[in-house]
């Protein structure tokens, strides 16, 4: 296996798959793989989409995909699906996505089923970010829903986030949890061929305006807000034109490097938390003891001080290796 | 010392005020002592009260003493102050409010600065409140500054938690951070004398109503927008009913075991988190070596994989005692 990151390395696709395929199982051999390739990242623009179910993502993935194609760029893209975990995440759209680039070796798409939890599928999704971005692809998309912690979570590893949004389903923006507005660098109101476009565009305004910081910071990012529409072709180029603005907004007086750091820091600590959480859980029946432990705190049988020392007891002591 | 659980049992404040220092400094007497309480707690109704400085929580507290007290009812008050470290926590407005109250011996007022940080203070904040609550207060107010991280997530700890917004600021609802916005069982717009409070009324419940989950679910509080004047006294009354509200709903159909629950494995995890960073730290200059860990990450020196493997290295292993 030691030419697997030569091969990746060479824009062996097939290479490239099987090394997405042991990150996903957290092997070894694709851990070391990833060492190996990890100098050669950083040069990738990775964008995040996020947004409710339903909301046209697959679809603007694929009108990017095409802009950034005809633009001569290749693109890769992660798929996140937590809502279908029996087709190991590649639902209809992705298939039929999946078919129409399939012979253009340009464009790779991954879907990934959200099976694991706490913190598994984020260090997964960015471990196969930072393979397409080893394999020399230009742009790299994660799609995911925004609905848990770990969707948003991810979207917000990336170096632009699109939050997504569609009209006239009923509820507007109340699907829009307010944590997830802040990670929106660009707000896109999908499907706006629909009457109620104009409304949400103008409620997301009037939203951003509320909870946002005071624009007078020079620090402050105002996202702006994208219709796109993928039976007129509205927008597409403008929401194109809007990443690339924030791209350069982010390479200038070195915001990148803050945030590229907020983006390690992130990953490192997941991975950090979950290892913690691995070995607690590694102790016999920890989780139901946790669960035991909590209602111990709310019939006042011990202080959640009491509960957490013993959660910790032994752990984390000093044997260390020489 | 046996005797500090028994001596607060039995009303005497001073007993408490020795208890309350000896657990903001982390010290085993006062752990212990609260072991001894801790089955007495449960019975106050604790309220957080959060919200931008200068933005009338201080009056507002102290017009909350003022309808408890008129009713024959006793009050604890932790007011958590992260601007003043200098003054030990105690602000001007704490020291007037504290000789006004000070002959009153149903009237308990802790000032708490937050030096502490990580989760300390959440820790300590929480531990003085079971202090109050075993002590037989019928009413804990906790009062911090909603801007941090760790003030939030104080208020968030409370039975009910009031959202306080004040008119005129210039900036509105702008200072309002979106997640903010979902831990106000109750929304109070003070200093509503002024010309803005209206607006700010209305805003308020657009928001809401903007980013709250949809209203049809049976388990959802739509969050009452209340404006209270100090100066003309008006809405203080319907605070307090607001709150009686609140307390009444939590009580039906058993929603406030699950809020109990939700609390106690919150305390818990801020344990266990802090316990486990502690001991991260307790390794030589484990602070500085996270953020070299963050530089390589960002210079992909190393992917963040094996800087999490470095700083989890031999943290954690099965080494209890038998």
């Amino acid at each position: 296996m030691a030419g697997l990151s030569e091969r990746i390395l060479a824009g062996d696709n097939l290479a490239l798959a099987r090394l997405l395929t042991l990150l996903e199982n957290g092997d070894d051999v694709g851990t070391e793989a990833l060492d190996r390739l990890f100098t050669n990242t950083g040069r990738a623009w990775i964008t995040g989409i996020t947004g409710p179910p339903g909301g046209g993502k697959s679809t603007l993935v694929n009108e990017l995909i095409r802009q950034y194609r005809s633009a001569g760029l290749s693109v890769a893209v992660v798929a996140v699906d937590p809502s279908s975990p029996l087709t190991g995440g590649a639902t209809l759209g992705d298939r039929i996505r999946m078919t129409e680039w399939h012979s253009d070796p340009g464009v790779f798409i991954r879907s990934m089923a959200s099976r694991q939890f706490g913190g598994g599928l984020a260090q997964n999704t960015l471990a196969v970010a930072h393979a397409f971005d080893a394999a020399g692809f230009d742009h790299i998309l994660i799609e995911t829903v925004g609905t848990g912690q770990d969707e948003v979570a991810i979207a917000s590893l990336a170096l632009t986030t699109l939050l997504v949004q569609v009209p006239g389903t009923g509820d507007g923006v109340q699907t829009l949890k307010a944590g997830a507005l802040e990670i929106g660098d660009i707000l896109v109101v999908t499907k706006s061929d629909r009457p109620e476009a104009n409304e949400l565009a103008r409620d997301l305004r009037r939203l951003r305006t509320l909870v946002f910081e005071p624009v007078d910071d020079p620090d402050h990012w105002e996202a702006p807000v994208i219709k796109t529409s993928a039976t007129t072709g509205e927008g597409i180029v403008d929401l194109v034109q809007a990443i690339e603005h924030h791209r350069q907004w982010l390479l200038t007086d070195n915001r990148i490097v803050r945030r590229r750091q907020i983006i390690a820091s992130t990953e490192i600590a997941t991975r950090v938390e979950s290892g913690l959480r691995r070995r607690l859980l590694q102790r016999a029946d920890e989780a139901s003891r946790l669960d035991s432990l909590v209602d111990a705190v709310v019939s006042r049988e011990l202080t959640a001080h009491r509960a957490a020392e013993q959660l910790l007891a032994g752990f984390g002591q000093e044997n260390r290796q020489p």
